[in-house]
Formats: C-alpha cells, structure tokens, sequence
C-alpha cells in the first residue's frame, strides 16, 4: 500500500475505534437507567449514585493497572507479562508507515475501546446487589474488579494467554465481559442474602415492582444503540472491503439477536403470565444481545435472530429459576448476562466458526465463572469481614438513599413505600 | 481509481451507513420516550411495549420479506419481482473491486438502513392510538404494516417502482415513511374511535395531559439526534467531496428546518393560548423536521428554516383541527406526520429540485395515502372483526398497564388517574 | 497528495466533523434533562421549554449573524470584518482540489459543528437562573446573547481576533464556551436575586433538592457522550496519522478528566457531609469535563485524571462558596462552567502546550468574563426595565409551569410542593 492510502486506512479505523467506543461509553448510561427504573424508589439515588461512581472507578483503575495486565502481553500463559505501567502509546506517523498497515489505529483509540468494557462488566453487578449493599463496599469491591479480577481473565483470552491458545472463542465477550460480570454479581448476592421480605418462609416469592418502567425501557434502548459499539467495533478494522462487510454483518445480526430475544421472551411470558411483560421483553432483547455477543458474524441474520430468541427463551425460565433457589437479583442481570452469556458462548460450535470447540467453549465459560467467582467471593468476604456489606434492616426499610446518599431520588413523588 | 481508493471509499461508505442506521434506531427509543411522556401514566407500560415490540417486529418482518419486496426489483412497475428470500449480500473485494466503485457500500449496512426504516414508520403510528387499543391487536397490525404494506409503497418510490419513474421526489421519506405511517394511524385512529371522555356530547374537547414531560422532551431530543441518521444517511454516499458536501448540507438544513418548526409553533401556540406550550414546541419541532425530510438539500440553511417552519405552523392548527373533526390522537402523530409530510412532499416543488413536478408530488401523496389508508384499514377492520381492536371500557378506565402488561408504569407515585 | 487520496481525506474528515457535531447536538438534551431533574417539579415544563427554545434560537440567530460575526474575519482585531450574511459555503471539488488538502472539510460541516456549540454556552445559563425568571425574558437574552454577545468573544479567540493573537489558548472552550455561559448567566442571577425562601434572614441556606435524579444522571451521562464530540471534534482533523492520534488522545483524556473529577468530588463530599451525595458527584463529572476542555491534549491520561479531579475538587468548595455569598444557582452552572472553567484555563500553563502564557491565559480570562459580564448585565438590565424579568412572588410559589407554560410537568404524581 502507499503511505497515503496507509495513513488514511489508519485514520478511518481509529475514527471507527472511537465511534464505537463512545457507544459502549453509552451503555454506562443504559445500565444505569435500566437499574434505576428496576428498582424501588426509595434506592434509586444510590443504584444511581453507583453506576456513576463504578464508571469513574473503572476507567481509573483500568489506566492504573488493569489495562497493563490486559495488553502488556501474556505468550499463552496465566500471569500477565506486567502489573503496571501505562502503556497507552500511539505509534508515530513513521512507524505506523514502516508497519506498512499492520499498525492500523491509534493506541489510545485501542485503550479508549477497552476501558469502557471494563466498565460495562462492572455495571453488570450493581444491579443484582440492589436494594441492600453498602455503597463503599461495592465500590471497593470495584476497584479490585476492574484492577484486578477482570484484566486478568480478559488477558487469558484477548490478551493472548491460555484460553486464547486453547482455542476459546468469544468475539465481543459474551464470556469476558457479561459471563464474567454476572459472576461477580452470583458471588455478591450469595453473600449478601436476599432483600427483606423477598422470599417467605413459606416458600412464597414476593414481586417487587420497579419504579419507573420508562427508566427501564430508555435504559434497554439504551444498551441496544451502545452494543452497535460494543460488537461493532470488536471487528476491530473496517478499512478494507472484507473488513467493511463483516462489520455491517455485525450490526445487522447484534439488532437481529436482540429483536428474537425480545420477541420469543414476550410471548413465552404472554403464555406463563397472561401478560405482555415489558421487563421480560427488556431483559429478552438484552439476553438477546448477550448470546450473540460471543459469534456475531458467521451467522446470517435469520440464525442470528434465532441466537438471540433462545437467549430470550432462556432468560424468561432462568429468572424464575433463580427466584425458585432463592438467588434475590433484582434486575435479572445473573440471567441475562451469565445464563445467556454461556448459551452465547455454547452456540459459537453451531455457527460457521470453524475454530470454535466444544471444549474449547467450555474451558472458557468454567474458567471465567471459576476464576471470577472465587475471587470476587474473596472480595465479598473480606469486605464482609471488614466494613461489613449489607446495610442495617433499619436502613433497608427505609431504603438507601437516604442512608447511603441523603438525597431522596423522587421527593416530591412518592405517596408510599 | 486505484482498487486501494475503491476499498477505502468502501469501508468510509459503509461506516457513514452504519452510523447513520444506529442513528435511526436510537430514534425508536425517542418514539417510546415521547409516547410514553404524553400518554396517561396508567397507560404508560403498555405504550412503552408496544414501542419495544413494534421494533423488533418490524426488523424481523423485514427480513423475513419486507427488504426483498422494498429492495428485490420492480422495474418501474406496480409489483415486486420477488416477495420472499433473504437478500442481504455483501460483494466480494473482487466484485467491488470489478465495479470500479459502482457497488460503493456493504448489502449488509443497507439493508440495516432500511430496516430501521421501517420500524420508524411503525413507531409513528402506536401514538396515536394509544391508550384504548388492544396490545396484540396492534402488534398483529404491526407485522402486516412492516411485512407488506409499508415495503409495497416504498418499492414504489425507492425500489424503483412506478411513482419513482414519475418523478415523485422523496430524498428520505416525507413520503414513503412519515406519510404512510400517519395513513395507517389514521385508518386505525377512524376504525377504534375516540378514548372515552375525550369529546364531550355537546362538543366540548377535553384536554387529557401527559404524565411526564421529561420524556416527551428527551424523546423529541433523540428524534432529533437521530434525525441526522436518517436524512444524512439517506444520501447514500459521502466518500466524495461533492457528497461530503451534500451530507453536511442536509445536516445543516435538517437541524434549521427543526428549529424553524419549533419556533414557529411556540410562538403561534403563544399566541393563540397565552402559553408557552411544550408539547406544541415538541411536535413544531417534529414537523420541521418531518417537512425537510422530503428534499433537505436542495435549500439554503434559511431557507431550510423556513419550511420547517411552515410545518410547525401548520402542525398547531392541524392538531386544533383533528379535535374539531373528533380525530382523537394523543400525540399528534397524524398531524406532525402526515400533515406535515404532505407539507414537505409539496414543498420539494418549490426548491431547487429542478426533478420534481407538482404531478409527480401529487401522484406519490395520494398514491402513499389511499394505498396505506386503504390496506391498513382491511387489516384493522379484519383484526376489528376478529380478536377485537378496543380494549373494554373497564380495561380503558382502569388502564391498559393493568389488563395488557400486568406492570405499573409507576406503581409508587401515582396519586389519581 | 494525489487528487483521490484528498477527496477520501475531505470525506472522512467532513464525515468526523458531522458525527462530532450531532454529539454536541446531543448535549443540548443532556442540560435539558440535568436542569429538569434539578429543580422543583412544579418548575420542570418550563425548564424544559426554555431549554428546547434556546437551542432553536441559538440555532437560528447564529445562522444569521453569530456564525459571520465569528468566523468572517478580523485579522486580530476586535470587530469583526462582517456582521451579517451567511456565509455557509462549501468548496467545489475543484477548489478543494487546488488547494491541495489545505481545504480538508465542508464549511457546511463546520456551521454545524459551530452552531452547536453556541447552544452549549446558552443552556448553562438556563440552569442557573432556574425557577424563577420569565420564560420570555430569558428567550429574549437567548437572542442577544447567541447572535451577538458569544460570537464576539468568540471572534476574539476562534476567529482569529485579538485573543488569539495574544497567545490565549482555548482548545475547545472552557473560556470560550463555557466561562462565557457562566459569566451570563452571573449576571443574570445577580440582577435576578435568589429563589423566595432560599437564604433566611438569619444567614441559615435552605436545600431545596430536584425533583427528579435519573433526569440528573442521565443529563450527566449524555454530556459526558456529548463531550467526546465537543473536544474530540475540536482537533479539527482526523484524516492522517498525527491528527488521529490527536484525536484518540482527546478522547482518554476527556473521558479520564470526568472520572477524576466525578471520584473527587464524591469522595470530598463524603468527608465533608458524610454521604455520597450523587448531585455533587455529577457536577464533579461536569467540572472535570469542562476543565480538561481548555488543552485535552497535551495531558498524558493520568494528568488528565488529575486535572479533572482538580476540578471535582474546585467544585464542591465553589457550590459550597455560592451559597455562603447568596448567589443562588439551582443547578451549579456557575461553579461548573465559570469556576471549572476558569480551572482549566489556568492550568494550561501547566500541561505541555508550549505556546500558554499565564499572561495569555489571564488576558482571556478577564477578557472573556468581563466582556460577557457587562453585556449581559446590560441585556438583563433592559429587560428587567422592560418586560421585567422575574415572575411574581405568587407564580414562583405555584411554579412557573402553570404560569409560563400551563402545563403540568408531572399532573398526576406531585402529592405536595
């Protein structure tokens, strides 16, 4: 290629990289909103007050040593080649030149792309522990996350260590980054216990509605548009006519795997419930998004559209499923994103990726889940242990904001609890 | 031009499309926002549903046939050359290559243009008969109106059918999505009738608020935003100068038409209600957008101003009018699409769109109307006939959120209805 | 270069500098929905009209004075070479060609990136003067301030005028944007007086919380989206190496820059009132933002981080400060645009920009603020002479919405005031 066809190619793809990095950035915005109407009221501020907080956190950490640990190389193995140090770096106009196209987007746009799904995954928890944890808590249960706990399974398979050499396959991380969220949030909730009046002695399950349904939905349309970015821009290139098509083979299967999870979840719903439940549909189209999040290019749309319906399928009975075994998750994250997640990564030996095994599938979910949960059960633990992880019962009835932020989110609304 | 340029351009083309499809499907979630801002909170779930279940409808009905009628050829003609079979491809490198840049972007990020596409014709339409109409009579409807109805007209213009080889101008959609989406609102608006105590016995108008304005202003911003999408994008090309100036004029005057419409209907609305009226605000701006949207290129940005000026005037007085007439439509959709989407379709006459006759405009308004009017109208009067369209007025006094989705919209703030 | 590779180099530079535009756009509903859930429901409808209103009028005015006044010419002076006529114009290819990749965007791409920013420096001055100024009287200042008032200045610096000349370095305008804002809406809060009920007699300040925190939250999150377009757009270019690593870094360290201040103030605020106080943490966010703005550049992304948590930091003490000296600002704007604002500016001289003075720096400081102090002072003052511009003691207690609007911003939730 001549250097000014290079360096253009190197301009567009880091355009695309920052594109669809703002998108992820967005869905900060989504999973915050989809929280925040899921849950009471009374624990807005705080759901809020976190999912602003856990942005900032992991951005910081993923700068301080996280991104290290990711990228700093890792040949295959299980430790990381570094801990620390900085590495975002833009190769010079000279030596993206001499690459003669094998350095082909900027390194911040790179580090941009990657700290916003960090973030994501730790959005992934604060929902399943609403209602009832301790703000500081969770929030130094992030900076271990996002430091720590998923760069170093991310580096296992983007960063090029053991999972990637054993062939595991997930594309835009069904396993990396929701797998891996949901279980952080398995091991918080199983440590924390339930909400307050949730499940009754006698087996009985209480629903507890959310509060705001728009809040929900925004929040879910939200998702949809950031995981444009989110698969999206995983193709990592669209310089070139192949590159180009597989992207747009992206986009077009991401919006057809959300629309069957969508779908199949509402009807399920509408013949277990005899309602159109708009937060299964929600959590359908995100479950949706989810499953094809691992393989969203060697499908065609009307399988990618079946990918995703059974990723709604599944989020309807898993959801119920986890209230029968008493697993409080008050916005079905552990579902949507570790149930579907590991459908996701399943379906990947359906498609037509050639590289992707069934074991190499499994080694992939069973170590993120094992690695994540018995680390982030540690986290939990000592914090347990330490500043304690659960709000008073006091504080509970009266619900977080008040105890946690000391700002009411609705003051002026609410007739009662 | 050298294969590298043809490749580059490519990837820059199918990028732009790219964008410009997330951009339009954002404009979903400023459907629902809007719709659920202006409907009673009592309803507010259901209305949300609705919008989150159109979308994924009418994205899979689309594919399934809507793109190969819409897409798959007509040759001038009244009828497609196919009705079914998928036909999203991508060319080869070696067939773009071939083309010397006559195949320009991915068959992949077209068909995700046009889907969202659709889905925006049918979002028009869950507003305005929101609040009484059954939930799966209207998703029963949906899937017709983005399976068949919607594709026909728009293979007539677009697929390069008979209005398109009259001369019907409709750069991207006045016409083809706004117009034909307010026709089969008004065909279902006719058919199920006014809400109850809407239009008292001796001809009074009762003004029925929405419940939350926050939503219809972020839903009128998201439109707005996506607004760019759906007209810059639907120049098709940007990987040019004269193209890149061309895309970037249409932002221009799509963004002036906006404020022009707004402007206008806040002032009119002053006038003639001693009041700054939001909601007015909120459809002016709509309808200028709605009035550029068949030919936002061929103005100057005052120019541009102007005419979506003249749509937020006429929006005002539309809107008056339909409550005269006992058209009952809760958020002004027939009027800000369809009125002013007649406005813009005439409009286009007096640009500098040397291509359009006041014929052609002609032909394609009541061709676009009596088509979607009339074929709407058989299917809501077959689903009238069958599962019924109307919930019962015990349903409609309680609420649609409770008889159709089971789930409050706010179960914690609601005071009275 | 040859003719290709400056036509796809014009193309994707346009192409960056719409998508950049569009975000910005986009932050236009990131104020309306952070100053909605700020203040009183009884004061949202009319919040949001203003704020939907400005952008029109920003819009429009700039369109037909501000843009010429600004980027005309003045060859380091201070007036402008015109004062009038449109002077939006794009190359023909011809041009863009002969002048050999000097002329690398469309100018019609470049009003629309210019016209958005006006709207920025508009909608910090809506918050500020919250919930008790008339809502014409404040439209009636938008006319003067974006067609007159902010183009001077703006001329001054970006135009090429005699701030510029002076070495003052403003990359993307936390002097030019945002302390400009500020300084309006100061002045327009001085001759306003604080809200009935604010400051007691006895020096005691009443906390008078917004009504509604996701419309806060979501308001920070969409400018925080919006500002990657904002300062990322502002480097101008992306189309070759250097400049696309230019750009990449923007983008980490905006984003670093609001993490940093986000923590900050969290955590400040934690020590100071022993709550994680969620307004604070996103005018935290806000003031990091805007005080990276002035040289998002230069910074390694760990500077940035510190720079903005400078800012968070600033924030809190300013928010604190405001009140002790009877300046009420329902929504912090002062704090975080003036004082941030200011922040940023001033630490410039501190980032590796070798061409900021302090000198410079204060020059446009002084400059900006004085300038856009007295000629709003003076708007302000004819209008309080005028039309006058405080509603009556009687409709700022029943709220603006009734009397400004008529509209309910929430009819059926409010149970008091």
């Amino acid at each position: 290629m001549s250097p000014d066809i290079i360096e253009v190619k190197y301009a567009l793809d880091t355009f695309y990289f920052l594109v669809s990095g703002a998108l992820v950035m967005w869905m900060a915005a989504g999973f915050a909103m989809l929280e925040a109407g899921l849950v009471r009221s009374k624990n807005t501020t705080e759901i809020l007050t976190k999912n602003v907080a856990l942005f900032a956190i992991a951005c910081t950490m993923y700068l301080l040593m996280g991104y290290t640990i990711m990228y700093g190389g890792s040949a295959g193995g299980l430790l990381p080649d570094a801990w620390f140090g900085n590495s975002i770096a833009n190769a010079t106009a000279e030596e993206v030149l001499a690459s003669n196209g094998d350095t082909y987007y900027s390194g911040a746009s790179d580090f941009f792309f990657q700290v916003v799904f960090v973030a994501t995954a730790m959005s992934i928890v604060s929902g399943a522990v609403a209602e009832r944890m301790k703000l500081w808590a969770f929030l130094a249960f992030a900076v271990v996350m996002t430091g720590f706990i998923y760069p170093m399974q991310g580096m296992w398979k983007w960063g090029g260590g053991f999972l990637d050499a054993a062939g595991f396959q997930d594309f835009a991380g069904s396993g990396v980054v929701h797998l891996c969220g949901a279980a952080a949030a398995l091991s918080g909730v199983l440590l924390l216990g339930a909400r307050k009046g949730k499940y009754g002695k006698d087996g009985s399950v209480k629903a507890i509605p959310g509060a705001n349904m728009p809040l929900a939905a925004i929040g879910m349309f939200i998702l949809w548009m950031g995981w444009f970015g989110f698969n999206g821009g995983s193709e990592l290139k669209v310089s070139d006519i192949g590159e180009a098509n597989a992207v747009a083979d992206v986009f077009v299967n991401t919006n057809a795997a959300a629309c069957g999870g969508l779908l199949v979840a509402l009807i399920v719903a509408h013949f277990k419930f005899g309602k159109a439940d708009l937060t299964m549909a929600v959590n359908g189209a995100l479950a949706g998004l989810v499953s094809i999040t691992a393989e969203p290019l060697a499908w065609d749309a009307l399988s990618a559209t079946l990918v995703g319906g059974v990723g709604g399928l599944i989020v309807v009975f898993s959801v119920l499923l986890m209230d029968k075994i008493r697993i409080d998750d008050p916005v079905g994250a552990i579902s949507v994103h570790g149930v579907a997640g590991i459908w996701g990564l399943l379906a990947v030996t359906l498609s037509g990726n050639d590289s992707a095994t069934l074991y190499g599938q499994l080694l992939g979910i069973v170590t993120i889940f094992a690695w994540t949960f018995v680390t982030s059960g540690i986290v939990w633990y000592l914090l347990k242990m330490t500043m304690g992880i659960r709000v008073s019962e006091q504080e509970e009835y009266e619900g977080v904001d008040i105890s946690e932020c000391g700002i009411d989110a609705y003051p002026e609304f609410v007739a009662g609890k």
